[in-house]
This record gives structure tokens, C-alpha cells and sequence, in this order.
């Protein structure tokens, strides 16, 4: 059995993992961080991870920004895998991140779920062609009303994989309601919709000469993004130090 | 046989039409109005209205703005009822137009088709059953790379008619990059994409907990706007002085 | 509070309800009836609706369809409003459904969204315009690889809704692979597509002359129905013998 | 300038390549082949392929399929190469086709777009992660009243891809309304949706446990499909004998 520690175990994805290992063959939770605990948790929760002894092969973090810097300095003193879900770094914490993966294992993603990283690799591909064809290239993504950022980190993980490919000229632009003037070439225009309880949608758009091509993800329950993280997990366990990313799951599994 | 006169005859949308009624049996194209003319229609162009002489039941419009004063005034001169589909008017053009509705008949319309004509009636009444319902609304449009404006005219008034339905009480916003916070209640989000020769598309989203309800719009065609501005012209002719809209021509003929 | 029996209450859309009531604080659940339980739920379960003896006003049935003649007998005897949501009825199971509901409030819906009665209601104003213009009819329907039925009576449901309104001329196609020849004009194809967990999507899509409109409806999850039936439960408690359906529900709430 | 013969000249799409080459700098149409002929062409044209006595570098095929024998002849007699777009061809002509191409360069395909090329492409290494990952996989097209067959060329070739690529264990299956049984896992869905005038629309879904990944190609007119085959018939000119398809083209144009 994977030993894992929840960092952020009362959260809504540390619950949501929880669930996904309580019927897992092959890794459990050992532990669980989080500031606010009840008791109702099968597994021990420590408030602050510096209090945390017990033994585990990997960590998976869904915590908080403020959160991480513990988080890292604790896995790299116990030589601990570590799968960071957690969003909205500061600079300085994506440096530490990157010192950490000197001496651990470390997994970064925008995104767990396994359709957008496949996605992630398709549209390089995509964009290779396309581009050069004269397609342009725009995004839209919808998300539930209480999500306080825009555009989603994964619209722009997205945007980042096309404009990546194609040398990185490419302008982000989020409102044309200021401007009139035809569409500039090298642009990609990203479109963020909110309403309701919408867990995940994006579209990546290709849009040339009388045709369209559309790459759509939708997500149906926040399980998809737990189930990439447990599948990161079992992973990293036992991996060499390093930056991971989703992909080399994929690939590693595929 | 219902006479036309065609004013902006050599733009797309007036040879658009050209083409549509050059089949028609029940209407026709008498003379044309252009700026510009290498003498290839099949009827008689002017370059200016006030030199036309030639009589007809109606007018259809599809010029630019600059030119509407003059042909408001002929069609007032000639009681000539007129289908007036160029955008972008200043507001003394639209309140010509509308003091121009008290001695003959006037249709003005953003968009021409009879679906998009549909779904602004159909939304009127989603919008009363699903936004007390706790539904939360939003318009994402999609045109090609050489429209200069945006939202588009249909998206603002696919929104206005959702708005119109509630008392006026929502804000439109056009981009969510800047903020931080959850969606405000009483918003509708309008998002505008632009890329390759998309001719027009148009998604009303409804999104309420756990549901989403999306009307869809797609034409494939500029045809579709001609159509729809030849059937408001056949309907249009020999009508009373007033105000009148698509929805007249789709319940007159319904 | 509106007390409600649960008919089919340890399924997956009775624990549904459980869960919706558990913070309602207009409905409460006081009993159930299931052939199978264990204890876990707040309120008490009877094997056989029979042995109930608990007073309510309103019950909700999700149970299956050999369950369903007792307890329409028992409604009746009881003077018992009933929310009947189990599905693949037989003909005499519906005769005896009508014939309840001569004595007691009878509420039938093949899909208890919101939504999807939404949709229902604004289709045949669709119908009603776009069909005499020349659009043909098309439902798409997706949902998840457990399904065994195929199309949805949800599908059904919408597609009845479209043909009823143009007087029942329309033929639904399930297989177009067979033949060789053009789309006949009074037909209406139904396509399922069966994959992953989809919860429940229906597109009807009115296809015309260079334009498409299409309506589109997703489930995020099973709430969404069991939300519809808690609504419907609290509109029918109390009210006279009849008929009812979701759009009933619709318009008193509206 | 690289000169080509139409074969098929008078019919939708060889006129669409006809008004494509009018205005392209590096080929042109030199001569054309069709039964009906009313000299509004300005180049030659033969009502058999025999009399045809024009010299060209490349043929490009829209006719019909009782006419691809003397065409195949033909080409292999001048050592042309020939693009080859005819569909709903027997399994000899196939194979006289497979044969030609020992002596000239053949590039058959049952979508010319780049469009659907590119996904052709990409769907096998969606597949190749998305399939063994347990996500099922389904097609639906769209076309117009008119297209007699379903389902489409381009969609059983869509399926052909992702079959090809998981070893041919799948079974296509076209209509689901008969039976009651849960989807079987080696299974591809295709539905075929015939309405108004739709160009070719086609999706591709990837359907997982709580997340669906779709592909979706829309054409918004038959130039993309001429554009596909002009760019073919360039790439072609002067190539060796042998079986080409579109992704050779667009590998050699990328």
C-alpha cells in the first residue's frame, strides 16, 4: 500500500480524495493536514504539518497558498514526494518549488484531470499544424459563480501549451469590447463564463477558412481532479527527485 | 410583383440579395443605390438616392451609416416603407428614424434571420421562468477575424431582451480578468471570440445548480440575413405608418 | 413542514431526496418504504408500503415499476397526494395511474428538472414557427454506458412535445444506416449516445436553410431530479384530485 | 503553374475548384471533363476522358463512380498523378485503384479538409491514452436533407482511425432503440443527424468517469473540401507512383 499525507484534508478535495482512497487497493491516507478538523476523519490530522511523525511515500497538497512554504521545507527534510495542486503561488514559492525538485520528487499542475492533460498534448500538436495553415486560435472556459479568478488557470495552462509551440508570440486578450479593429494575427483571445454550480468546461477553437475545429473538456464532479492527483501519487512514490508534470504520468501509464 | 429599391446594392449584403430575389416570384429588385457601380446589376444604379426616380413599394438598407439620413428623408418624400438593417447608428439617427415611423412604415432590426428572431421571443419567456429560478445568464458570440466591433449588435440584443424581460436591472460585463470576486447576481457576462470566417454564432447559457440550458445559434451564410430582410420587405410593403420588428413579420406569418 | 413518504427510499434518487430534505426547512422525509435497509436512515423504513402507518402529506415514488400498483392503492385509500417518477410503466399501470388521479393529486414527469420542462414548454412555441418555415427536427440525447434503455424518455418526452404540437404528423427515426435516400420531411430522428457517466444531455436541434438553432440541456447530476421532485412534492400537498404535471409546477411558481 | 484536369467539372464541387483556381498563382484548371457541358467554362472541356487530349501535371476526381474506371485508365496510360475523391466506390475499383498506384502516384481520401486531416491525426493518440483509461467513444455527424447515405464517409473513417489504432476489436453500432442492455465496452456509437443544409458538422467523444472530451469539425461551406484537394493536387504533381493520403500533404506542408 502507498502511504499518502492529505495536506488541506478538510477541504473540498482533500474530502473528495479521501472518499477515492477509502475504497483504493493500492494507496491510502495516512494522514491529513488542515487547520479546522472535527474528528470525523479515519486518519490522524494534525493542525500544522511540523507536528506531523508519521510515515508516508507521498504527499498530495489541495491547502492554500500561505500553507505551501511548510509544506515544502517538511518534504524536503523527510525526503517526501510531493504532488502540489495548490493554485496562485507567489514567484518566490514557484522558485522554492523548483529548488525543492533539486532533492525530492515534485508533480505541479493547473489541472489533474487526465482529459485535460491529454488535451494539453494535443493541441501542440494541433497548433503545430494548424497555425502555420492561418487558424486562429481562441479559448472559452465556464465555470461555477463562486470562483473568484478569471480566466482559470488551466485556460491559461492551455493557452500557454499553443503559444508555447508556436515560439510564444502570441498576445492574451481578454475584452475586444474596447477596441475596433479586425482581429490581430498573432493573438489569443480567452473567454471566461460564470453561472451556477458549472464545475469545468473549456473549448480550445481553431477557426480558419470555412471550417472549425473545436477541442471541448468538460468536467462532470470535482472527482476527476482527486482521481489525477491519486493517480500522481502512486506515480511519485519511490521517483527520484525532480519536476514531474501530469504528462509523464500519462505517458508512464499509457 | 413587390418593387424593391436596393440602398448599399454592391455591398456583400446587397448582392446577397440581388442573388435571392434574381429567383424570387414575388418580388423584385427596380434600381439600386452605390456609391461605387461597374454597371454588372441587372437593374439600374444610382449613386445617390435623391437621383432615383423609379418607383417601388420598399426599401431595404444595408449601407453604412453616413448614408441613412438621405435615404430616411427619400423614403419619408416618397412614402416609401423601408427596412432599415445598417448598424452602428448615433442616437439623433435613431430618433430620425423613429420620428421618420410616424408617416410611413419603418423596420429596424440588428439581426435579420429568422432564428435569431425567434430566440429573442423564445428568451423573453426562459428568462422569466429561469432567472427567479436562481439561473444566472451569459452570451458568448463567435464571428470572423475582420469584424471590428464587438459584442456584436445580435449578442447586445439577445441581451437585451433577457434584461428588457427583467426590469432593466442587470449589468453586462465583458471581461473578468481584472477582478477578484464571485460572480455578481444581477450580471449578464457577453463574451466575444473572433477567428477565421465564422460567419456568426450565438450561445444564450442558462446556468442554474446542476443544470445548464444553452439556445444555440449558428448561420451558415450570409444568406440567411438577406432572407430574412426580403421577407420583412415583402411583409412590409403597403403597411401603415410604424415601428415594426422581425417579430411582426414572424407572427404575421406564423 | 410538508411531511412527505419516500416510496424507493435506499435507491440512488430516494438517498438523493434524503439528502436535498435533510436541510430543507420547508419538507421533511417521515418515512420510507424499500425492500432493502439497513438502519442508516433519520426517519423510519417499511419493507412493504403497506405495513406504513405514518401520517403525510405528499409521496414521492422513485421506486420501480412492480412496486408501483400497491402503492397507487395505497394513495388512493390514504387520500394521498403522489409525485410518480418511476419510469417503463405498462399500459394498465398508466390506465390505473389516470384512474387515481380522479380521487387524489397525480403528479407524472418523465424528467423532474427544471430545465428540461423549461425546454418542453418553449419547444412547441419553436415548433410552432420554425417547422411551417422549413426547419427539420433532430433530438441528440447522451448519456452514461449503464443506461439500458435507449433513446430516454426524456428524448421521448421532447420529441411528443414537438409533434404534438404539429398535430402528430412526424415519424421518429432511430437508424438512418439502412437506407438510401433523402430526409423525409415529416420525420424526427432521435440519436442516443451511450459513454462514461453522463449524467443526462439532450440537444433539439431545429436545422433550416443556412441556419441552425439548437437547445441544449445538461444534468451536472442527480439533484437536479430529486430538487424537481422535492418542488413538486410541496406544490401538490394539499391540492384537489387531478392531473398534474412539472409545467404545473412551473407556472405556480412562476 | 502546375496544370490540372478536372474531372467532374459541372458538378458542385468542380465548379467550387474551378472559382478556387481562378484566382491561385501557381495552378490552374487546363481542361475538364463532364457529361453536361454549356461552354460557360474557360477552359476545355471533353465529355469523355478518352477525347481528352490537353497535357496536364495532375487530375483532380469529383464525379461519380461509374466513371472512375476510364479515368484510372487514363491517368495510368499518361502517367498522371490523380487525386481521387469519388466516394461509395465498389471493392474492384478500390482495387484497380491500389493497382494504378504501382504505376502512378494516387492520393485518395473521403475528406479532403485540413480540418478533419489534422483530427484524422490526432484522434489516434487521444485514443491510444483516452481507451485504455476506460473512456468510450462515440461519433455523431450532421449533414443536410439531401445526403442520402449514413452514416457519412468521413465519420466511419473518424472511426476507422481510433479502430485502427486499438487493434480492430470495436464494433460499430448504429441504432441502440432495440435493445435493453448496458453498453458493451468494445463498442463506437454513430449517429448520423440529417437536417436543412448543414454543411458537415462531426464530433468525436471521448466519454470518461466524470469528464468527456470532444472533438468537433464543422465545415461552413464545400470550399474547404475543394481548397483540399487543390492543395493536394500541387503536393502530388511530379510525385513518384505509390498511395498518398492527406496526411501526407499536410506533414510535407507542416
Amino acid at each position: 500500500m502507498i502511504r499518502i499525507i492529505m495536506h488541506g484534508c478538510n477541504g473540498k478535495m482533500g474530502q473528495v480524495i479521501g472518499s477515492l482512497l477509502a475504497e483504493d487497493r493500492e494507496a491510502e491516507l495516512v494522514a491529513g493536514i488542515d487547520v479546522f478538523d472535527d474528528g470525523h476523519n479515519a486518519y490522524p490530522v494534525f493542525r500544522n504539518i511540523r507536528e506531523c511523525d508519521v510515515e508516508a511515500d507521498c504527499l498530495i497538497d489541495f491547502s492554500s497558498a500561505s500553507a505551501v512554504d511548510d509544506m515544502l521545507d517538511y518534504c524536503v527534510e523527510k525526503s517526501l514526494p510531493c504532488v502540489l495542486c495548490t493554485t496562485g503561488l507567489r514567484e518566490e514559492q514557484l522558485q522554492k518549488a523548483e529548488k525543492a525538485a533539486e532533492s525530492i520528487a515534485v508533480l505541479r499542475s493547473a489541472n489533474m484531470s487526465l482529459g485535460i492533460n491529454t488535451l494539453l498534448k494535443l493541441l501542440k500538436n494541433a497548433a503545430a499544424i494548424l497555425a502555420p495553415a492561418g487558424f486562429d486560435m481562441e479559448i472559452v472556459e465556464r465555470h461555477h459563480r463562486l470562483k473568484v479568478d478569471a480566466p482559470s488557470g488551466t485556460a491559461l495552462a492551455l493557452a500557454d501549451a499553443i503559444n508555447g509551440e508556436l515560439g510564444n508570440e502570441y498576445n492574451y486578450v481578454y475584452d475586444r469590447s474596447g477596441r475596433r479593429e479586425k482581429r490581430p494575427e498573432k493573438e489569443i483571445g480567452i473567454s471566461a463564463v460564470r453561472g451556477g454550480t458549472i464545475v469545468g468546461d473549456h473549448d480550445v477553437i481553431f477557426a480558419g477558412a470555412d471550417e472549425v475545429i473545436t477541442f471541448s473538456h468538460t468536467a462532470y464532479s470535482k472527482a476527476v481532479f482527486g482521481k489525477g492527483a491519486v493517480q500522481a501519487a502512486k506515480f511519485l512514490a519511490g521517483k527520484p527527485a525532480g519536476r514531474y508534470n501530469m504528462s509523464d504520468v500519462i505517458n508512464g501509464a499509457g
